[in-house]
């Protein structure tokens, strides 16, 4: 599915299933066939890398940047063994967000960053994609960056109140304002392996019209697209899921390390779990003990997952959002507390599942490990 | 599927698929032809007399015993009405657990009671089924009511040192020894809904040889049985089940509250959860937000499920097991403190999904729920 130019939007619509949302099907619109025009991507790190280097393998014409060097000069490699095999895809680097959204036939930009700190920057810096001189030439902007739902609004605020370099950019996007780009957040859930896979799902809030404009690119990156409303929704809902996921993973490593205290077999408490109301993705397809499931972190030596440091990152993001809102989280505020120690004790670096080899202590396979009785004999 | 007379255990088995265990298809004999015998059941509360209703449904000879005298006459009331529409099933009731355990021709005893002590009372009590006097009839017992792991293997060891009173028993069971009786642990999951469908899940420990006996008729009541290894290894599964049930709901509602304050769509971000790593049978099959799942309790005024009180007990007890081992339990110990105050708050009888309303207040359907700011702003 390519990005066709803006200025074949109106030529030929190809209606697509888009999701179900509530009882009823709606549907994307696309363009066939027009001038290929250019993406812009800033962040190119281990996640943004691997969004980039699809987009490059669909055939896309890339102007990206990154804060890093050696960053850029990945995805230039990956040009250049591309096009090596016949690929058409390229890779343009500009000098700053500023340059990239100054370049004539840049549509859409995509953000991809580490947090709120370097979001605001790559959006708002002195050479920031807002900063360009004369207005910017992408008609919407796609930041990926995990955010706190506020910083997303004022972001989207902020690039709604920038002005298009008309003389730069393509046509207007329908149902878009013509002078004005538009903003949308689209977090991302399925981690590095997803991002590698192309099977990421992207949750995407703001100006729904912008949605049709980008879904084609959205879809060569990730398999699932689920629209959550206005600006900062999908930010919200990332966040909200981000509590769940590392709550069930607690719960299901304290469980499964207590059956195995008490003398479960591992595959039994998993098959009962499985088998009924215990049952969630942790236990089917993540399941923090090593050799349940084979492509799991947990049979990887905890390697190659989503970090517990990253977890505890979102966790803090989403306990702040639930404070200013006043909304209780008791069991995903403990949640927090776990991973904390978790984090603390030197496992930050390992997927988020070695919260198990936490709780079970020197009963796992790593000897090295203390036992659980010591971690939390002082705080029971 | 009958369960034929011990007698004819030798002369016809027939192989059914049992479980399928790590890798291996395992295979429970069963005999065709031959007397009927009888099925003793003790606890005809709202579990049980369900469960010895689809015993009786499928044509069984029950001896039954209640400490309530009106659970017994409810049962002969369903027998008495499924003997006028042609079953053949019967009910007989004892005057004790003793008096039940004398009976010539009860091959099996089932339990199903409310607790640790009603159990010990059913089996060691003075007039308890071990107190038999000739020794007890039947030659396999089947305790499902939800107990600690020691109680359930100190109840396993009692049935194991009393006598059979191979006088009025039917013969031996292959495999166990032929004067004294075996106890199964058979804790259930699937709760009133599951046992009022026959679709409860049966968790299994115990005597291994015992379970072919039974197994036919575990199946008459639910749909699933998992073989769990020892004796009360199944009540160990049973209360991590629960644990990570528990904390996954408590979870889930509060994430599910807090995107509902933050302004995203509870469908929306049920779609999120269910998309990827926030999925559970919480958010799938027993959302405690009002109308997403319509089976659900939550969208049936948070009636007819799996009370707050229940859970409360089940929780306490998986707990006391985890300090018993010196396992941490962090996550879950908090989600038994949330569950504490539900239960404080007056929602004890309503389904364990109304924790939603606990955390999300006076924001649900109901405005008599205080707000979560109320209930939590004084605790963090």
């Amino acid at each position: 599915m390519l990005l066709q130019a803006a200025g074949a939007l109106s030529s030929l619509r190809i209606l697509t299933p888009l999701m179900i949302s509530n009882g009823g099907l709606r549907f994307a619109s696309s363009t066939a066939a027009g001038v290929v025009d250019k993406i812009g991507f800033v962040g190119l790190g281990a996640m943004g890398h691997r969004m980039a280097k699809h987009l490059l393998d669909s055939g896309k014409a890339l102007v990206v940047y990154d804060s890093n060097r050696f960053a850029i000069d990945r995805l230039l490699e990956d040009a250049g063994a591309a096009a090596a095999s016949g690929g058409s895809g390229t890779v343009e680097p500009a000098r700053s967000p500023a340059d990239l959204a100054e370049t004539r036939g840049v549509s859409v930009v995509f953000t991809m960053l580490p947090g709120a700190m370097a979001a605001r920057k790559a959006y708002l810096g002195a050479d920031g994609l807002l900063a360009a001189s004369g207005g910017v030439v992408p008609r919407v902007m796609v930041d990926c960056t995990t955010l706190d739902p506020p910083t997303a609004r004022e972001l989207e605020g902020r690039v709604r109140s920038t002005r298009i370099n008309t003389a730069l950019a393509g046509p207007p996007v329908p149902g878009l304002a013509a002078e004005s780009p538009a903003l949308l957040d689209a977090p991302v859930t399925g981690g590095i392996v997803g991002a590698d896979k192309g099977t990421l799902s992207f949750l995407v809030g703001g100006e729904e019209a912008a949605l049709p404009f980008v879904e084609p690119l959205l879809r060569s990156m990730g398999n699932r697209v689920i629209w959550c409303g206005d600006a900062g929704d999908a930010q919200a809902a990332r966040l909200c899921n981000t509590l769940v996921m590392a709550a069930t993973m607690a719960a299901t490593a304290e469980a499964m390390a207590l059956a195995r205290r008490l003398g479960v077999d591992p595959w039994v408490i998993t098959r009962v779990l499985n088998s009924g109301s215990g049952r969630s993705w942790v236990s089917q397809e993540y399941n923090p003990v090593p050799g349940i499931n084979t492509d799991a972190p947990a049979s990887q030596g905890y390697r190659n997952g989503l970090r517990s440091a990253q977890v505890v990152e979102h966790l803090a993001m989403a306990l702040t959002a639930a404070d200013k809102c006043h909304s209780p989280v008791p069991v995903c505020r403990n949640t927090l507390k776990l991973f904390n120690k978790v984090v603390e004790d030197g496992l930050g670096d390992q997927d988020f599942s070695s919260v198990y080899r936490y709780v079970y202590g020197s009963g796992s396979s790593n000897n090295e490990w203390r036992s659980g009785e010591q971690i939390f004999n002082s705080t029971h």
